[in-house]
């Protein structure tokens, strides 16, 4: 249609931002095409143009979140250390907007499970282990490669995500517990302070 | 009161039956009084006259849900054909009405906190090992005691139940992985079948 205007790219971004935001706010059942155009400041047919309904909406923010996330690196010096710095990173996640964000997903579970089966990355993403990170425990011997980084990821996200959820404490004693008592002996891993 | 009738626990029972039944069918933020009465076939006047609010109804529902689970034990002849046993039978308990009513609780952690707070038993109840089970591979040199048995019931509970409530495969390959790769480096056992 030569009446039909170019994308805007700010725009769609400013859309997908205000998904992201209704999601962590108040989740994915009670988000409706009109809040997330009133928060984006642009009409329902605008948005209707670009997305179908609302779960390819959701969708289509979930993939720019995690374009958006960088991948986290740590050097401490030993394995241990960038595990347990790692950990405490993944806490602060999910105590912020990453935990609200998973919520506001999770509750598709009964209303709208395509949702959740149609998504790329779940819940375990933000507990990425970062390449290097294993690459240099392996050239200092603390583990044997190959190392089944997607089991810790997986425990470790798990683990945290379950106790968060459930407001159970997720303080410094517990990340020890689970980088020394978990990690560790899951990753077949030696090293300083490892029981 | 001359006039007060005695508590009738039967029509107590049929009441918290119909809050669990209302947990797991639509949650706790859904969940009304007028709507525990009409399920139980009783006054709402009869309820308030018990419990003063729904987030203490839902606690005395799931005090009374925990107290009718009894301990599952299971003797293949091995630790890991016992553990193989026991996450298969939490998939299958995640898989019915379990799953549902932990989804349907943990909705009311941004609604209601404090019923989380109040819960005595969590998410990871069902995943306990029965002691003898523990016993029996401490006798036959499989495991050396003292075993960490709660980190074993929280990993396993938070890593199965994170994959049922995500919608990822929960198949017979891992399960057999989580006992494998999780279970057994975690409680630092030796058996038949451990890589």
């Amino acid at each position: 249609m030569s009446g039909r205007r170019p994308l805007d790219p700010t725009r769609d971004a400013r859309i997908l931002d205000a998904v992201l935001e209704l999601l962590a706010e108040s989740g994915y059942v009670s988000m409706t095409m009109d809040a997330v155009a009133a928060r984006a400041g642009v009409s329902k047919a605008t948005i209707y143009r670009r997305w179908r309904n609302k779960r390819e909406i959701a969708l289509a923010a979930m993939t720019r979140y995690h374009g958006a996330q960088t991948a986290w690196s740590v050097d401490t010096g030993t394995f241990r250390g960038d595990l347990l710095a790692h950990v405490h990173r993944f806490a602060e996640v999910l105590g912020g907007f990453g935990g609200r964000l998973a919520v506001g997903l999770v509750q598709a579970r009964a209303s709208d499970p395509d949702l959740l089966d149609e998504l790329d990355a779940r819940f375990s993403s933000g507990a990425r282990l970062a390449p290097e990170v294993v690459e240099r425990a392996v050239a200092r011997g603390e583990v044997t490669a190959p190392v089944d980084h997607r089991l810790f990821e997986e425990v470790v996200a798990s683990v945290m995500f379950m106790r968060w959820l459930w407001r159970l404490p997720l303080d410094a004693a517990f990340l020890a517990h689970v980088v020394d008592d978990l990690a560790m002996p899951v990753l077949h891993a030696r090293g300083k302070g490892a029981s």
